[in-house]
């Protein structure tokens, strides 16, 4: 008669386990705990931690946190694909060295200098096209092209661990951003269909366009001016500029998320969350800390995840699993 | 007994015509018919003009449309106590012929060359200044400063009948944004209490912090770097910078708002809306056209109106009250 109970319990918990679970592919490690405990404790609107719900903005890099970055960043690879199919058409791009070393995939040229040679691809793929025009080439890119590894549409890759953490903030009353050091204009065209992020909740690299009236009707036509590469030191500002308040929750994985990790967690008057996402799973993803490609370097931030307590994410032991069936 | 039943009918109507109103403060007339018929038919799921909940996205011109702007924009009293309060402690100001008109309340060469003197004062007002000491500027003005007409802080002065708007779309599925020549710093400040407009919703001129960890605490130092001037053209420009999406709805009051009105209402493939707020009186608030103190010009966008078929809103007829009372 003792056994009745005990397994009407067991069923109950093991129910409630799968069933309300919003985070199944987190498996229930410290790191879930952490993200779990700290939603519950700013939300509850009778504990001492409750943050006011307007103020639950929370920040997500994209590239290497939300979706891989290797073996290039995925818009490294859309601009390159679209430098080699307009080359031809552009001999004026004959002596831009820039061009000619993605022409010959010969990245390292591309990454030095801080990137310098892919915000100049970035700005040379978008001058002069309609900022719809620009919208249809990247959609017609992540329609046909595919990841050397999986052999899958860049935008079936976004990690499922991430995809339900946004969701479980969403539904905790946070609004989730995109922080990134990739293009505005590239994040938003399919940043709502991949992540539930709107274009208005999307912080990226920018540049300026033109605004005009052709043939009569209204077109933005991209340039290369007010450029602004929203990295490293620049996140914090890309946040204030776009959303106007400060996070009270920041998810990154490189050092160039360190400084928005601590513009969120250093001296913030509400409770804060930071979390670095490690890559250390080479079998099912990636494994590195120094990313020698030049994307992803990890080396200070998780120095300083230590002293700040912000929680890191070890891909290989907390993700169930990487990427959505 | 042919009384009762009238009676009661007319009771219920008259009712319903003060609870049921979101726009208690708009008179029957046209322009309220034409703002409720477009509200109704686009967010009614199974009409032929339907749109889609993500792209409900109505944009504010502000000053002039959301709160008066005479006889100078509120930010530029702002501006200018400013430079009143510091400018003994600065004499490296003493050539700057722009503080020197400040000084005067000579307000004709700051509103020269599309109001470069204002801008530049503008940026002069903000450099080397925290975000937040900034931020506690702008408050602690607010809190004290009064319109010289009404006597009262200038955040009650903000339209009722706009604010009533605002709220209408919001409670039918839009979200509301600031679209501004003004400083997104300064109207972020208090446009969430005032209008129920979030920071992250504000779009306006800006110029771009600096981002540093000083005594280890981090913080973004307000300066003059990237300038950009969200008006006139530059509308089109900020919304999508801003926003990311082009909107349905377009509110504005001057030749300021006009591309953005285009941009909104010219060969937009979803039904769209264009208003303009005539300043037609002079009794309650002001009246004017061309404005001879620089701000709030309406002239060819005016005509475009009638062309394009915008709303115009004549406040002397159609609202029945100016400010909340």
């Amino acid at each position: 008669m003792k056994t009745a109970p005990a397994l009407a319990t067991l069923l109950i918990v093991s129910f409630s386990a799968n069933a309300d679970d919003p985070l199944p592919s987190w498996n229930d490690t410290s790191t879930k705990q952490a993200i779990v405990a700290y939603v519950h404790n700013v939300t509850d609107p009778s504990g001492p931690s409750f943050i006011p719900v307007p103020e639950h903005v929370a920040v997500f890099d994209n590239d290497g946190t939300l979706w891989p970055e290797d073996p290039i960043p995925f818009q490294l690879a859309f601009v390159i694909d679209e430098i080699k199919a307009v080359a031809p058409s552009r001999p004026d791009w004959k002596d831009d060295r820039f061009v000619q070393a993605a022409l010959k995939d010969d990245f390292a040229p591309l990454f030095a200098d801080h990137y310098a040679g892919v915000f100049h691809l970035y700005e040379l793929t978008m001058t002069g096209l309609t900022t719809d025009d620009y919208s249809r080439r990247v959609e017609a890119w992540l329609a046909s092209a595919k990841h050397p590894r999986w052999q899958k549409p860049y935008t079936s890759l976004a990690y499922q661990p991430m995809l339900e953490l946004l969701a479980y903030m969403r539904a905790n009353g946070f609004k989730t951003f995109i922080v990134s050091g990739g293009g505005a204009d590239f994040i938003r065209v399919w940043s709502e269909k991949t992540y539930g992020i709107p274009p208005e909740q999307v912080a990226g690299t920018f540049v300026l366009p033109v605004f005009e009236l052709r043939d009569g009707k209204p077109v933005l036509i991209e340039s290369s001016r007010g450029l602004f590469v929203n990295d490293g030191p620049g996140k914090p500002v890309g946040i204030h500029h776009f959303i106007g308040r400060r996070p009270v929750a920041c998810f990154g994985n490189s050092d160039g998320d360190q400084a928005m990790l601590e513009y969120t967690t250093i001296d913030n008057p509400r409770p804060s969350f930071g979390l670095i996402v490690h890559h250390t799973d080479a079998e099912r993803e990636y494994a590195y800390d120094a990313n020698p490609a030049g994307s992803g370097k990890l080396t200070t931030a998780l120095t300083e995840a230590a002293q700040r307590g912000w929680t890191v994410v070890d891909m290989k032991k907390d993700w169930k699993t990487i990427f959505a069936p």
